[in-house]
Formats: C-alpha cells, structure tokens, sequence
C-alpha cells in the first residue's frame, strides 16, 4: 500500500484594509472564506480590529485562533524587558501557527490595512518563510482608508511622500515634513501635542487633517488646527497633502 | 402634476488595486457592476490597464466611457504646449462626466491602484467636486501588489518610507533615499540609469528590488542589482525595504 506524504498547509498573510469590511479585497474575502484556520492578533479582552473587520467573512468550519499580546498597556520599546516578552511571544505565536501548517491546514494570519506595511504579520513571516509556503495578500493600507474618506488627493506628479512615525523625535519629523511634499504621520496614540508642534515648525498645520478610525463606524475627520485636546487613540494619523503639478 | 426635479447622478472614483482583478474591493466590485456608466482613462489605440482590471466587473447594460489623452508619446512637462494639451484635456473630460451626473446617471471613474495617490481621478476630482456628489473607494496602491508578490516586509517599527518620483533629479533622489529607511521609487520610464545611479550613491543597491507589473499577468521581480539593462515600462517601480525594530 502506497501511502502519500501528507501535504503541508500554506500560510496567507491577509491585508484587511482599513476598516470597513467592504473594503477587503476580492480575493482576501476568498482565501479567508475557504482557510480551515484563521488567525488574528489582539489585546487580552478585546476582539481586536483584525477579528472585527473579518467577522463577516470567516468560513462556518472555521477555526479561529487568536494570537493574544502578552501587554495591554502602552508599548516601551526602550525596555528590554519587554522586548525579550514580545519576541517570545512572536515565536510562540509562530510555534501555534507551524502546528498547523505541519498538520496539513492552511492558516491565513489576517491583519489591518497591508501586511507588508508595518504590519505584525511580518513577525510571524520573517520565523516561517524558510519552512513554508507563504502568500501574501495586500490590502488597502489605514492611509488610503483615510485620505478617501477625507476626499484628499494626496499626492500629485512628481510629489515625494513621506511616511513618519509619530513615535519619532519632534526635530526629526520637522526636518522630514520641510523636505517632502506630502506626509502621512501614523502611530499618533499620545504623540500628539509633539506631532502637532512639528508640523507647526514645518510651518503645514494649516493643511493638516487629522483622521480617527477612517472608513469605520467610529470615524471622525477634521481639520488639525480646529482639534483642541491632543487626546488620540492607536488607530488615528494626521495627513499633510501634496500640492505639486496639476494641469 | 407634480413632477419631482431628476436626482443628479454621483460620481465615484474607484480604485482598481495594482493588476490582479482579484485584488479589486469589494465596495469597488459594487460600484461598477451598479454603474450606468463607467469611465477610464487610456492612450489612443490600447484599451489601457484600467480597462483591462475591470473587464470582470462591468455590468452588461453599463455605458463604456473612454477618456482617451491627447498624446500617445512620452510625456514633456516642461512643454508649456503639452500641458495646456493636457489642461483642455481634463476640462473637456470632466464636461462629458458632467453631462452624465446632470442627466442623472452615476459614473464610476475606475483607475489604477488608489484614485488620490497620483492618481489622474484627482484632476476630474478638483474640476467637479463643488458641483456634484462625490465618493471615493480607495484601492491596493500599486506599490502594495509589488511589495505582496516579492514578499517583501517594506517597512517596521519606526521606519520613515518615502515615496520618490523617478522623475526627479538624481542628486535630490539620492538625499532622500540616505535619509529614509526605506523608500519607493515610481514611474521609472525612460529615468532607471539615473535612478540607478543616485541608488548607488546612497549606498542601496545591494537590497533595492525591481518590480514590473506586478500582480499582473506580465509580472517581473529582480534584484535590481541583477537587472543588466535599463529598460523599464511605466508600471515599474523600484523597492527599498525598511530594517528597522524587529524582536
Ligand atoms: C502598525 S501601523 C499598521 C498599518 C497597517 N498595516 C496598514 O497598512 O495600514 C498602525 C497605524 O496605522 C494607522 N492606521 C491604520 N488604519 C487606520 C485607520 N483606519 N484610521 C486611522 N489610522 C489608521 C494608525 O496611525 C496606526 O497607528
Ligand atoms: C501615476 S502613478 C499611479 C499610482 C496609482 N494610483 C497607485 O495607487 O498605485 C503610476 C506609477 O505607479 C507605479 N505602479 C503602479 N502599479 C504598478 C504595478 N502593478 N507594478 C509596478 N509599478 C506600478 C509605477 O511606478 C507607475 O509609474
């Protein structure tokens, strides 16, 4: 009797984009419909954006596995305790995920916007590329969710565009805001009162528009300058347009 | 009798994602299959990318709208000619979609990628947006498709992106590509020696990767290192990836 090899699963990085379950792409909605496993991230207690935009989508054998974050509080990156706390639970989480995939079910690891843009799909990636077949769904980023909702062209002909994390140093994203046309500042949380004092030095608060949960229900968009309290919560950005060639 | 005044039609524009028609949202999908009218920009004599994605997705009673541009050559900004060309161009488009919107017809404006990141959507946009309703679905940018199918994690953590026009000079490319950590270079043309070049004086050649088409049928991906002539279409684009945090 010839018994075959059983096939290993294959693992799917799936962009979910911004927020609206609408605005999942075409061919994310099909791989996670037909993925015997689908796994997500999120914060103890909460279900998580990821779990929130696919709820729709999930297949009725599904599996679903989430992978929790050791930490609810705010991340300190300059411990090094934590650090060592989340790189064990990225191999940890990638352990969960291999046990599948020897075990011959496809996974797909569904995340906000694009996975591939600063997304913790890549965490996961980076463990199992070399052991398994992985594809990569993108999606429609958090900052396309939110220029569209805003009605804001972006960027125009020869426009260099810029991505700042708001974690950064005040004087480095003034310098980064003065020599780029267009911005887009993500990672705003309790950044702000910074944040907005940079882009006041680049001399672009009056463009800048401020976005809180773009395409989803609890959307909000107004002008930076018309904001008055510097409270933001993790998915927010702040948009400085491109202003450059139009015929 | 009372006869209500028509409703005014809507424009949407729609966001086809990089190539793959799969890679169309949902919400896009939608809209087009609901639209009386569809239109697109294209060059005289080929149906054009935007036509090509959403052949799929056309209902059958939808009114096919081409906006066919004046120059099927290289394009010359510096031209005074040219751009008034082009300034006649978009008004002249903008009025036939106008005429549809008055006669009560929605449009669904599709292009490539997302409307509002350099995106041709955006001149018809500034043209009527004070004179109709209008939507914008947000789509997979271009530069997603490309860093999905090469499985590249573009950016981590705090890495600045930016996003830099093949077109400019090579002296301004290689200053921002010093000062990013990783960077997208688009419309390559007839500019990748240049671009080449100021890659190399940033000293990034060794991670910078080449796609061409990606997503599409006509997908190519090559360490650009790898890559012995300089001969690029126009969905091209070159690719820098962040190495930023990572536990
Ligand atoms: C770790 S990044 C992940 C980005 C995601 N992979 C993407 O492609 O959009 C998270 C940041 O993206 C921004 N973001 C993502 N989606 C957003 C949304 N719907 N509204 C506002 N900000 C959003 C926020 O600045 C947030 O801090
Ligand atoms: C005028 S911009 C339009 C961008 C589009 N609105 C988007 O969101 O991707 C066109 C440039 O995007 C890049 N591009 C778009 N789609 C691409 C693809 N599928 N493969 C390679 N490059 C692409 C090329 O560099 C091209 O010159």
């Amino acid at each position: 009797m010839n018994v075959s090899p059983q096939r290993e699963g294959r693992l799917f990085g799936v962009g979910l984009g911004p927020g609206d379950p609408e605005l999942l792409t075409i061919k994310a909605a099909r791989v996670i419909e037909a993925a015997p496993v689908v796994a997500f991230f999120a914060k103890k207690g909460a279900p998580g954006k990821a779990r929130t935009i696919v709820d729709r989508w999930l297949g009725s054998q599904c599996l679903e596995l989430p992978l929790i974050y050791p930490l609810t509080t705010e991340i300190h990156f300059h411990d090094p305790a934590y650090v060592e706390d989340l790189r064990a639970f990225y191999a940890q989480a990638a352990q969960t995920i291999a046990a599948h995939l020897s075990g011959g079910r496809d996974v797909a690891l569904v995340c906000e916007g694009d996975p591939l843009f600063y997304g913790s799909f890549m965490h996961i990636y980076i463990r199992l590329k070399d052991r398994f077949e992985i594809e990569v769904v993108p999606g429609v980023t958090g900052m396309s969710g939110c220029w569209s909702a805003a009605k804001l062209p972006m960027a125009w002909g020869d426009d260099i565009v810029s991505v700042l994390p708001g974690t950064l140093e005040g004087a480095l994203l003034a310098r980064h805001l003065s020599s780029s046309d267009a911005a887009i500042i993500i990672k705003i949380g309790a950044n702000l009162a910074k944040i907005r004092a940079a882009i006041a030095q680049a001399g672009r608060l009056k463009t800048a528009i401020y976005v809180e949960q773009g395409t989803a229900k609890a959307e909000k968009i107004i002008p930076l300058a018309e904001k008055t309290d510097d409270q933001a919560p993790y998915f927010s950005l702040v948009l400085i347009p491109g202003e450059g060639r139009r015929p």
